[in-house]
């Protein structure tokens, strides 16, 4: 029997004034836009990375995980999977292949989303079909969109319940060690993951600012004309902010040279299609 | 001046347990969630492929892309872009790429998601500094899943006010014409694109059940056993909506054998290596 348990939005979101003032600072913030409940959701989204150790409650891995499956998917393939790890041990192993991030191992929960290709040549293999479209940069691309799609909706409906979430791109850092310890089968490949829990009220985290709106929003075609001025205004918003952070107050463009200056500044992911390719993937 | 407007979420979404009934058909759905109207705008989504061609209300496309902008990117490098199309010889031309999907010209406007590594690559000639980290499958990987999450935020947000969309991911049928029409530079791609409007309410569309909930959560670890009365749940599911619906009453085994069955399945896309590498891209 469904007995769904209905309760306000309770993630107390800022409003949507607020809110557009802290994505995008004082001086790019100064538009008007629609708003409702579920807007404010959205905007109010920061990443959390400090938690207290409460389980989730009851039915909210369900509806997240419902979320997730209520995203569209190419072709209704519905080429991912999700595993809920609540293990310390392998969490604490999830861990140290992501840089020993110490959330991970606090969240009660860590979602890993799978960009899932092996269930698909299980059902080929089991039915007698053949699976010939898999091996291709296409497919790989497919599921991984499937996969990102599914687990912002469950973002979205984490935080509608007021969780904290963080994405964990670092998962990446070693594919090979994470299939090994979650079991995956050839075909399959951790993308991300994402903790999920209740942000530690004694250690939040704000909202950070985005680009200027009109930096990522074209009309009509690409405008590659990327106004210096509009880098500028960024720079200094992302500086004030992380002056409040007490983070090195070093702006976007300096952060961005550091990011992308060589293969070492992505940590061992240059090595992500030998993994891939290791792991069953062909990527043609 | 701010003066947004704020309005009751007006996507009229059905209620969390009917929501569930939909999804994952009356055998699979008897669970219990926690829900409220988040949730639930989450859980009524449906794709919509039959548009009212009525512009979007002021304020409507701002909200969507600063919901867009508030979904998690990695490291903040904010490797997207989003075309907002709503010229009607491009969108004409843009469907003949995607199998002429008529929707694409019907629908007010076409957002056009991409993964963008040309905005670091300008940054980095204009400021002298090498983005040698860029010619990766990490990068790739990473500005792809960049875009998806955005794309699903403004998705959430598009729905929240009542519009419909639909994911037009034959878009990637031919990426170097897209590029031609939306001029874009070197190392940007066209993932997919979103199609935003009002749905005609003359041509309904309903939720698709997918897969039941214990087929793609998985506990602690990959469960490879993939059950098989699942996945024949699932076949009959699918193949009672599909005949309601008016369409071949196949299931979903049926359909991902001629979908996964040979490179000829994904109609061009098994091309997509070759063409991202005549962008620009090097996928290393």
């Amino acid at each position: 029997m469904n007995e769904n348990v209905r309760t306000p939005v309770t993630a107390t979101p800022i409003g949507s004034e607020q809110a557009l003032k802290a994505r995008y600072g004082a001086g790019e913030s100064n538009f008007t836009i629609r708003t409702n409940e579920t807007i404010e959701v959205l905007l109010s989204h920061r990443s959390v990375r400090a938690y207290l150790t409460d389980p989730l409650p009851a039915g909210t891995l369900e509806a997240i995980v419902a979320a997730a499956q209520s995203a569209s998917t190419s072709s209704n393939v519905q080429c991912w999977s999700v595993i809920a790890v609540t293990d310390p041990h392998t969490k604490a192993e999830l861990a140290k292949v992501a840089g020993n991030q110490k959330h991970m191992e606090e969240c009660p929960v860590l979602l890993v989303w799978i960009a899932d290709l092996a269930r698909t040549k299980m059902l080929g293999a089991r039915h007698d079909y053949p699976t010939e479209a898999t091996p291709y940069l296409e497919s790989y691309t497919v599921a991984v969109v499937d996969a990102a799609l599914a687990a912002q909706n469950a973002t979205v409906a984490a935080e509608s319940f007021g969780l904290g979430t963080v994405y964990i791109g670092a998962m990446r850092n070693n594919p090979e060690r994470v299939a090994e310890l979650l079991k995956l089968p050839a075909n399959a490949f951790a993308c991300f993951g994402l903790c999920v829990g209740f942000p530690d009220p004694a250690r939040p985290f704000n909202v950070k600012p985005r680009l200027p709106q009109r930096v990522v929003l074209h009309r009509e075609r690409y405008d590659s004309s990327l106004p210096q001025e509009a880098i500028d205004s960024y720079d200094a918003t992302l500086a004030a902010f992380q002056a409040t952070e007490n983070l090195p107050s070093s702006g976007w463009t300096k952060a961005m040279k550091s990011r992308w200056r060589d293969a070492a500044s992505i940590k061992g992911r240059e090595k992500l299609r030998g993994a891939l390719i290791a792991l069953g993937f062909k990527l043609d």
